[in-house]
Order: C-alpha cells, then sequence, then structure tokens
C-alpha cells in the first residue's frame, strides 16, 4: 500500500518514512511548495540521500499568503504553520491512502488535536499515522544511530520546512526584520544520509 | 540498546515489539505477574511464535489487590487497570534503559497523559515509547499484513491481559457473577505467529 510522508528532509519524517518502510509500506516523500520559493530541494536531495522517492506537490499561494496574514497579526508563527500544514495533509490526502508527518509525542507545532485526527481520517478514508508515540529522548537516540545528520544555521537554501516560505514573504510584504523577528536564526539539523549500511 | 515492551500476546503489542525490532532495539517481551493467576502463559506463547525473548516479572499481590478494591468500589475497571499498568512501568523501569508497551492513539486504557510520560522518563532515565501515531485503521491494516491472529472469546487460558488476574481475584472475593459484570464475555484476537516470513 502506498503511503505519503510529508517531508522536510528533517530526522522526525525521515525516521517516520524510515518506519513505515519497515512496515512494508511503499513510501513516497512529498514537500509541498506553496509557489513562493522553491524551498523543497533540501527535502528531496535527503530523500535521494536515503534513496526514498520524492514527489513536489504545489499548492496555491493564497494558502501562503493567508497563513502569513494569520502569522502577522498574531505577531508569532504557530497558527499560520497549523494552518499550512492542515492544507498540506487535505492535498496529499486527495492522493494518498497513508499519509504520515513526523509530528512527535513532544511537538507543539504543527499539530492535529484528537478530534482533527479523526474528521481527517474519516472524511479523506485515509489512514492517518505520526511519531506520536515518541519522545525527544527516543528520537534524539535513534536519529545518531540511524542517520548523518548535518548541524547547521538556517538559510534559504538548506531547510525545507514551512518556515522558508513564510519568511520569504514576510520579508516581501514587512522586511527583512519583521521576518527575522517572527523566525530567529537558529540551529537545525539535516539528514543528510544513512548512518549504516541501511 | 536493550528495550523491553510490556506484552499482552495482542496485536498491538506485538506491533510496537516489530518497530522496536527493525529500529535496531535490542527487545525483550515482558509480561507482569501479580501472583493470582499465571495469566502470562499465552503471551510466552505467542512471543515465542514470534522469535522475541520474552521474561515474566512478578509484581507485588497486593498491588492487585488494591486495583480490584478500585475496580469493585469504581463498578467500571478503568481506573483499577490505570493503575496495575503504571506498576507495571514502574517495575520494569528499573532494569530496562527503553519502555514500551502497546498503546494507541485512540486507546482510553490503560494509557499515561503527557505529564505523567514526561514524569515517568525523567524519574526513571528511561526513554517511554508507544503506539501513539497509530489509530485503529492502521492497525487492522498492519496486523493483517504481519501477523496471523486468532480470534475467539477469551477465557483464563487464551489471555495474558490485566483482566484475567483481576477477574480472578474478583470471582473469590465476590463471586464469578460479580466478575462477569465487571468483564463480560467478549472476542479477542492474539498474535499466534507471523504472516509471511518475517
Amino acid at each position: 500500500m502506498k503511503a505519503c510522508v510529508l517531508y522536510s528532509g528533517g530526522k522526525d519524517s525521515s525516521l517516520m518514512a524510515f518506519i513505515l518502510n519497515k512496515l512494508g509500506y511503499d513510501v513516497e516523500l512529498v514537500t509541498v511548495n506553496y509557489g513562493i520559493y522553491p524551498s523543497w530541494k533540501p527535502a528531496a536531495e535527503s530523500a535521494s540521500n536515503l534513496n526514498f522517492n520524492h514527489r513536489v506537490m504545489n499548492a496555491d499561494s493564497d494558502t501562503m499568503r493567508s497563513a502569513v496574514q494569520t502569522i502577522l497579526s498574531d505577531g508569532f508563527p504557530n497558527n499560520g504553520i497549523n494552518q499550512l500544514h492542515k492544507y498540506a495533509l487535505e492535498l496529499v490526502a486527495k492522493e494518498y491512502d497513508v499519509v504520515a508527518d513526523g509530528t512527535r509525542r513532544d511537538d507543539r507545532i504543527p499539530k492535529l488535536n484528537m478530534n482533527e485526527v479523526r474528521s481527517f481520517e474519516d472524511r479523506n478514508n485515509v489512514e492517518y499515522i505520526n511519531l506520536g508515540g515518541f519522545g525527544h529522548k527516543s528520537m534524539n537516540h535513534l536519529s545518531k544511530t540511524l542517520f548523518e545528520v548535518k548541524k547547521e544555521l538556517t538559510n534559504m537554501d538548506n531547510n525545507s520546512d514551512y518556515e522558508i516560505e513564510i519568511r520569504t514573504l514576510i520579508s516581501e510584504i514587512e522586511g527583512d526584520s519583521a521576518a527575522l523577528k517572527i523566525f530567529p536564526e537558529h540551529l537545525q539539523s539535516r539528514v543528510i544520509g544513512w548512518r549504516k549500511n541501511e
């Protein structure tokens, strides 16, 4: 059975892909792009290094514009990111019977609550799977044993999170310093390959 | 790294064991027994059929007596089962660095809430892992592809859930009809082997 994992090239979505593959699903990694900036490229590279199929699915840029309006009016990114994540899930659910992402037990954003999960599965007739059984301790340990990871400051060309397109649009609308206020500089971990002969 | 899965021989704890094994953990299946009835036997048989190591760990029967008091005073088993489950987790956490169980996303009992999970991991310095990322749809599908499963009415000798020892003790204290009121007859699924050449 085909399973789609919403994919950023990070440790969490990479672990989700690994687990689903071991469970026998035919895994495809999908990065949703909102037409603002080709931020899917690092994810495509990580996917290729892990030998998974990767697809870019294009979403309407109005979705990103609306999320950015939410973020600018909130002054913080959480609700806007959740909007984008839900849109991405609905988009891929039109094409896959199994939809997964790298949301962990201790993640707060992006995350569906229990009612949203039930509604998402029922309306779309899909299985929804995430990493809700794993916390950050297990994640750190597993990522070390499974993946080669590169730690670096996030920039426009090494990150496929929603953040990059959001930041680009905020910079266009309100300038770079507004974007930097919403997303301060930070370290990120990107998966660049398997650790052993996986 | 050694990982313990609290094991009943059911589909959920069997899937948890499968996933942890694929993630590279050295998996041991543990059934906690409270000294009332040797209800661990079906779990040991399932574990053996799946080629996992299996251990019985003995808990104080006072723990079971106290849980049964809770159940009799509540008139339903949920809180008492949660008591037993927490006791079992604490017991195995003394010997393992990774502790897992088959709790799914849509399970209500037995289940730790987020604060209990954090406290459990921190106090015991363990990783706690469960099936919180999987719902019943995925479970049904995965169990069909992975396991040979036997469906039958629960009885004293085909089930290793907490239920069996609880029922035994209630029967002793208040008679069989009281036990049957708390746990009506029901169908159960027991894993009896791998489906393919896993």
